[in-house]
């Protein structure tokens, strides 16, 4: 996947569901199953051009979306304090010898795992 | 704060830059700056059920972003693993004996606490 398609891919992820029904499905095809302009355009029945424009438009709004709300860069900062604090825990858990201590560590690093998703 | 306002006040937190300037405006200061229905009427010139029509709509939008996004939802899942993992380091600090091991945990401890913001 290139950038944009993450970043396209992670937008839809969060906002998606704020899009129109219509965008939501060209946006879908386009992104999501690799489907060319030309292919959804058949498959839809209306002109390459409007296919265009219509994903263009859904691109912009989820961009407008986080440019407002931040909240894909909350949760990114989140993620990277997780992963910091896996790093810790790995460092701690050699230092610990006894075995309910090691039990412990363990299941913070599956929590820690879960929360990272 | 009872329940409503709390709600509101979450909302408002992640969604309330996609609402309308007017909207946020009254929004703000009906549950922020805590002001009547009719003390903002009378600031902004126009009537108290004006206000209010705007108010239940700001409110019902915010509801929607978050029936369709549930993003909210995730940052509280995401805020009882913190929680956690908080309590698990606490029992685990008591185990460390080693000063280098009790200067990790203490450092995961204010990482997680920076995450809870």
């Amino acid at each position: 996947m290139d950038d944009k398609t993450l970043t396209m891919s992670l937008l839809y992820d969060f906002y998606g569901e704020l899009l129109t029904e219509k965008q939501r499905e060209y946006f879908d095809l386009y992104y999501n199953d690799d489907l060319s302009l030309s292919e959804i355009a058949e498959l839809s029945g209306i002109s390459r051009q409007g296919v265009r424009d219509n994903i263009v438009r859904a691109e912009n709004t989820l961009k407008e979306f986080e440019e407002k709300t931040g909240l894909i860069k909350r949760f990114s900062e989140i993620q990277s304090g997780l992963n910091s604090i896996q790093k810790d825990i790995d460092i701690l858990s050699e230092k610990i010898t006894d075995e309910e201590g090691r039990k412990i560590a363990d299941s913070i690093l599956v929590k820690l795992q879960d929360l990272k998703g």
